[in-house]
């Protein structure tokens, strides 16, 4: 049998996993559906209609934990990118996005065959995403084309720094151009409070098995105002069924993982703050140790930090385990998440880790880099 | 907690679900994994490439098990269908496919925009798809349009009257006329044996959640041929990403479960005649009782069986609890998966189900019948 005891056993440092881990509770649902369309016994014509489990209660209240008029579960956060893409922009039209967009960003571009116009970040060593870079960008595709560009999309934290952008000041330029607004929130949706609403943006996105603790596939595609109709137009034919999701989308555990975490993502939103104050503990340590700089915006606004190590290149140059030793020593104190041989960088999250996992997990650090 | 004992309590004779069932393998694998973006711990760059847990083998099994060139996981059979339209369809364009079709077929040819024609049945009371109806559907659109259609579709087995197709002379008809062929084979791969080569499809699409005894959602999309590089084409920046799938398609559990399925489902699939065999068996049975007749072709051969049942509707009439006595009668005997109500016709599967449970079940109905 394939098996995995990573969580169990081990302090996880891979930012793609800390905002997914399910709770006890999370995993005795799945089970419970672990069965394919299991999800379906009390079919009421379409996914988001279902009573029993209340998937119909779960929109509802997605709706209203995101600040959005209609919210449905889609496979994930790329997934949701692309519907918005895929109904808003024809090919050869411009989109704009941030320099720090996830790939997925990208890849959905191409598969729509957008023009892409990106936001340049300010580069090495914040690659901080300035809102008015999009006021700017803006102006340069309606120089280009004579228009606006049919969609703006801006990551809320991306994936590489952990930067938070200030995503209120791009929707007022938005609005501004009169161009729709498409927030991702992979990273920050269940982890912090989101108002779409105030935010100004037309669309959002969320990932579920990123940062709504649930198993994947599953995420949200929130819409606002006088969008709603185009997106969740029904078929002609089948006056239940959303055209652009086919359907059904997340016709799995996932959805029903996800009603039961609801109450559960409103309480821990709240704590934030104190996860952004262990992410700068845990950099105000690290930076203490030498030649190891947390890269992005300073102080932290989120738990994802990427370090630039050199002490730790360094380390590995004379080290007779060469690159390897950092992922072995770490492993052996029962910490992962690292990519094996990799030293002159990397990216983690102290998402979710008690004070007293923090305190170990530096004390590990401080220890391989004395030994070292 | 949302509970669901139904598997474990009742027959569920739904037919959407009786192929998706998991054995106890299945579900400790998905508990092992059911952490969001728990596959990506050893992350190769993309999902089809990862060596731990060997999805990278898995890609190859499924290639193997339903005789495509490549095959790739996707979120199910829909999922697949788009994809496959998406790419081969501009707006207006014409598509053909069985008027026994799925639902999602329609709305996929909708999302595309796709001029739809559709190749139809014999109507009452076999709802026979007649290959030979393709060759007319297809000098239809000719002599309308001046081209052959872009794609053509067979539903190789119906989710209304389980009606089995013969998928190879389709494929010889689209051969000659040099049209892309798609096979859904949600109701049968998994089920039965598949080979796309044989069949002379270009595109297969199955279920995981319908018919490989996974938990949703998962699908698989096979390509034959020249087909491959168009649909497997890499991001211009991302050179292991393929655009059409968004990177990653089913990061999840389900991927794992289906690694380990394969020799169960390579075995089950041998099976098939005997499951035709029960089916047999049950329509004969029921049709015995009174005004109860088999729809669809005859002798069956699949386990989806369509009933027409003037006698069941007859005693709802009568009855103190109007037509909900069919579905409260089998629910007290442990029986599930009909739709509460609904007297005059049902459909269910005989899928999996032991002679001994078919017995009960048969003696279920009859005394069901016999007390109305």
């Amino acid at each position: 049998m394939i098996t995995r005891y990573r969580e169990e056993y081990f302090i996880n440092l891979n930012p793609l996993q800390r905002g997914g881990r399910t709770n006890a509770l999370a995993r005795k649902v799945a089970n419970n559906f672990v069965d394919g369309y299991s999800v379906c016994d009390y079919c009421k014509g379409v996914l988001f209609l279902i009573e029993k489990p209340p998937i119909c209660k779960l929109t509802i209240d997605l709706a209203e934990f995101l600040g959005v008029d209609e919210a449905r579960i889609v496979h994930g956060a790329r997934e949701g990118k692309y519907i918005v893409m895929n109904l808003l922009i024809e090919p050869g039209e411009p989109i704009v996005f941030d320099g720090n967009r996830h790939y997925t960003t990208y890849v959905a571009a191409e598969r729509v065959k957008a023009k892409i116009y990106e936001v340049p970040t300010t580069g090495y060593p914040y690659f901080e995403v300035l809102p008015e870079a999009y006021e700017e960008t803006i102006k340069r595709v309606i120089k280009d084309t004579g228009r606006p560009p049919k969609l703006a999309l801006l990551t809320h934290v991306d994936g590489d720094y952990g930067n938070l952008t200030n995503a209120k000041v791009v929707g007022d330029i938005c609005k501004n151009y009169d161009v729709p607004y498409l927030l991702n929130t992979a990273y920050t949706a269940g982890r912090m409070e989101i108002d779409a609403k105030k935010i100004k943006a037309d669309f959002i996105v969320a990932s579920g098995h990123k940062s709504l603790a649930t198993p994947g596939v599953i995420g949200v595609l929130g819409i606002n105002g006088k969008w709603v109709d185009l997106f969740l137009k029904k078929s002609s034919k089948y006056p239940k069924k959303d055209i652009e999701l086919l359907g059904c989308t997340s016709r799995n555990a996932s959805a029903v993982v996800l009603i039961e975490n609801i109450p559960y993502l409103k309480e821990r939103v709240k704590n934030f703050e104190e996860e952004v104050r262990k992410a700068r503990w845990f950099v105000e340590k690290m930076e203490s140790l030498g030649e190891i700089r947390q890269l992005g915006i300073k102080p932290k606004k989120h738990d994802l930090i990427r370090f630039e190590t050199p002490l730790l290149y360094e380390i590995g140059e004379h080290h007779r385990k060469k690159g390897y030793f950092l992922y072995e020593e770490l492993q052996a104190r029962g910490i992962t998440g690292l990519k094996p041989g990799q030293t002159n960088w990397f990216k983690m999250s102290t998402y979710g880790l008690t004070w007293k996992q923090l305190n170990y997990l530096f004390s590990a650090f401080e220890e391989i880099v004395h030994q070292g």
